[in-house]
């Protein structure tokens, strides 16, 4: 468990360090390899003072271990785990470009080998929450549906060749095997985010989508059954 | 007032700190808690060799009680301190995106989460001032009825629910309850000034604003009466 | 004649520590208070290795009086010297915005108060140069024609109002009473012919500058006879 | 060897601190002076960590002579080296701008003198790979059919002269007569690929570059048979 809380603490140093958070925006959990325990960033913590004190444990529930009180996104990260068995860390942020089409309710649609090389196609946006499921201010079923429209965004799509979405009107959700992996996803989701937004704006008439011979090439060079990306030992891991 | 004129020292390094102004641009103020005493960068300093000694500080009429002359600016602030009683603090920068929307007059909409954890609605642009306001180069009209523009932006507001404004042609101001905070705030502004700008050049005709329960869930969710964002100990001022 | 080495070495130096130029793009001069001797930067100097031996000293018709080969542009620093005898310094850099507003061939409108703190109206760009004028790949006489058109586009304006300017499919030049502060206008420069870009592009059809009345304002209340911006003891020179 | 081998690690390094690559992104190679071996960065090296034991040595056709497995990108390098006598050394990224454009599927146009300082004319972009060139995941023709595409590209161009190219829906390769060359001008293609984008976006209807007589003017004062940029010791090497 301490191995799970020190990797979650230096996950979410990195938010800050690689320009994906500001303040306290963001957040990133992992669970254990019995998929019993949560830990995530205590809620409204500042990077530049955090430390591993401020990270919360909880059962699958939501239930607290051990810390203060989790991040309020925390019935959102629940719901992945629950959903996507494959997953051992979420990341959230509202990084600028990955927001922006979060914001546009619109997919990232796939328009070169770099977004190839680590999402197998679009990065799909979620359906708006309706009324009932945003709830009232003091309910607290809003993180847990956000959840929801999560998991129905990818019904028929693969969580663990695409780990990443955009929930509408709100942001980024990333994961990934363990916590340093899901983030470097988002650092890479922020990257791809912007320059499809360049190539938008450039010609908005401009296709909206590589080749799907290009796609399984780059996409399975790294990560298919005969990869050749990456150093034999390390094997298709070098994400 | 040694305390306040700390508070307002730090809080003006942060803006070239945080990308918020370069060279001798932006200033920020506060005032004492019983609101006879402001306390303003002077007029012209650079930051980089900025001390606690370029703090001037002024009756609420703009009276210098010590210091170097304050920034011009300064009735601009006293016009928000006259008018909004829970004004404790007072920013004004020429931050990129922020700057641009209100070079270009217009309010900047309420895109998405990132914009209601902070503000609860629109960002409103003052009107244009008529040259009368606006007065000859001798004068000094033009401050003061800068912030009459803002005062009237505000009618039917509650500037504590959206503390920033946009002046036409000219640049933001953000407000809070002390100097730390007020920019904080500039900093959130500049960032969803930026989103803002980025939707609507990837998609004109794309709609101006989110839906109001999800307004109301993210604003109320970390200020409204049951807010349950940050921890217990500090309630809701985990902004 | 030291002193004046040692302001342009650093004034060069604050090229690529502000990110208005990389490699060995821009150069900066300044001209002696007699007006008999010129120090720019040697050509093809390296920043990171750049010491006051790299300065090369000339004489107005660029005749070099010590130091290695001078920039390439300086005749044009040279024609701006004998045709503006109130500059002291010269600035050319190919800064990102300034640069693309040159290759666009179009002036930057004054679109708010940042821009009309520091010019007096729009950034003028001038025209093209004929084939004549550019000259034969060996010849010399395109640097010279260079200034010779900026000189053009300031028939009927004051090169003290407006101390910048575009040269068509090229790039800016800025000037000033000494370097450091024609740098400065370069920096304010780059600035607002950024947020002029976000604004075009996010509304197209958008008016082409403020109001007389407010560049009026802002323009003299730093540099008009009864300027009020600063500390009274430096005047009107808080540029 | 040591020596080509100490230049292409520094190039390598070159590329996250000039901000042209992130993660694993990115590889430089150079080619002895005897053009029968190749240093190339190895497989999914992290730059962090990397040092000169993470060159791998190969051959003309990317038989391992010593190291770990090569980037699985030689293959491209090797076609560049076989079909270009002049090359000396090979980079390929993902920077922002230039990958944008090569996703755009468009060459990007000469608009104004810092292309021309580099580049005498358009940066060209390959044709689209068939299905066929690809191949199946497995195989490893997809890396050389890349390197044919931009041979072909290059007919009738002169690649010493025009030393970059952008493969559509991938990125950007550049090349030089050494491996620091090379990454320079990776840089200065990245910095005119973005002024491209802005000139496009704020006027779509734009000419398409400058004029003949300026591209030669520019580009033959640094790199012509009577060129005069630089100090004459280093000639017309001060690119």
């Amino acid at each position: 468990m301490n191995e799970l809380i020190r990797q979650v603490t230096e996950a979410n140093r990195m938010l800050p360090q690689e320009r994906l958070a500001i303040l306290t925006w963001g957040n990133v959990s992992g669970i254990s390899e019995d998929r019993t325990c949560v830990a995530v960033k205590s809620s409204g913590v500042d990077y530049a003072s955090m430390t591993e004190r401020d990270i919360t444990l909880t059962d699958l529930d939501g239930t607290v271990l051990s810390g203060g009180a989790p991040s309020t996104d925390l019935p959102t990260h629940l719901a992945l785990y629950r959903a996507f068995p494959s997953v051992g860390a979420v990341v959230h942020i509202h990084s600028t470009y990955a927001t922006m089409w979060a914001q546009a309710g619109k997919a990232i649609p796939c328009l070169g080998t770099t977004h190839a090389d680590y999402f197998y196609g679009e990065i799909p946006c979620t359906r708006e929450l309706t009324a009932e499921e945003i709830g009232t201010p003091a309910d607290r079923h809003y993180e847990k549906n956000t959840g929801k429209v999560i998991v129905e965004a990818f019904s028929g799509r693969d969580p663990s060749k695409v780990p990443a979405v955009l929930v509408k009107s709100h942001g980024p959700f990333t994961w990934g095997p363990d916590p340093a992996t899901a983030v470097k996803t988002a650092l890479v989701l922020e990257y791809i985010a912007k320059m499809a937004y360049l190539n938008k704006t450039l010609d908005q008439s401009a296709p909206n989508g590589i080749s799907p011979a290009l796609l399984d090439k780059h996409y399975c060079r790294k990560f298919g059954e005969n990869a050749y990306y990456g150093q034999k030992k390390s094997g298709n891991t070098a994400r």
